[in-house]
């Protein structure tokens, strides 16, 4: 199992989000950030030089999958996060050792994203 | 060392705090998180179908402690941030290959859970 | 490639940003978090007995770098987050499998915190 964590844009997640849930990825978590790369930010002396400082709002989104299904999520983010402007973000991936439902104690790969259909309510 | 990252319910922290605390673990974090899942939320169109869509609010515990201690941590949760109720939340472990405390550069499992009992002030 | 994750007071913040921005690594990313150690607390009752609960405010601090500049990092967290007071917090490092820029696609330790010079504006 890989934990996926991206750092994106706060308006790109919609986007993200729909295309996974179509590709039936319904189980991910996302937090407030501020991260920093290369995009240009507030510039101040610093020591002597100019320097630009950059922390800008950021989306954490972490989401965790059975490894054949990472390049499936990448790519998603990839292809939604994506604007080709300096500050989209990055995207990390982490080992899991472990996965366990709280509800019912099951641990493993069954607890990350596969659903029976009978558990996900149609316009419920 | 490992690291239990667990999405629980906001109302189920204080019970897996205290009892945490009681066997021995009182380091730990929390931040806020917007988690979905298997539970039902809300529902809206989207490419002609409905689906329900999902975030809900999740209380996010970190906490690292050593190999020999994830079960015990693993156990403590399952029994205090069961609802039983679809949105119980889940937990991963990932691995930690290091962990230093700030204070006195110190590394290695001692940085983590173990305390000195004159280092827990009693009632100060 | 390592992540490391700092849990540091907030006001050392400042002081490692601009410690690491000068050694060149100017991409990471920060959240709220609150957490528990050492520390003195509130204290309260608890079944009979007095116990310190502790949860302050932390930020932490997120970094991936390549495997030879985590010393580097750490060290530089350990000199500006370090008081020598109970609640400096801990760092904690684990391994990061795979990191992809989503602007490019690019993978790879190239796309941490190595920065050609003419994407670095200048006071811009």
């Amino acid at each position: 199992m890989k934990k996926i964590e991206a750092f994106i844009r706060n308006e790109s997640f919609e986007a993200v989000r729909m295309d996974l849930l179509d590709k039936g990825f319904p189980s991910l978590s996302i937090s407030e950030a501020q991260g920093s790369g290369r995009q240009k930010g507030i510039t101040e002396q610093y020591r002597g030089s100019e320097l630009t400082i950059h922390l800008r709002p950021k989306l954490k989104l972490e989401i965790v999958v059975d490894d054949k299904d990472v390049s499936v999520i990448v790519e998603s983010i990839l292809k939604h996060a994506r604007t080709g402007q300096v500050g989209d973000g990055k995207i990390f991936v982490l080992p899991v050792e472990a996965a366990i439902r709280i509800r019912t104690g099951e641990d493993g790969e069954l607890v990350l994203q596969a659903h029976e259909a009978e558990e996900i309510p149609a316009g419920a």
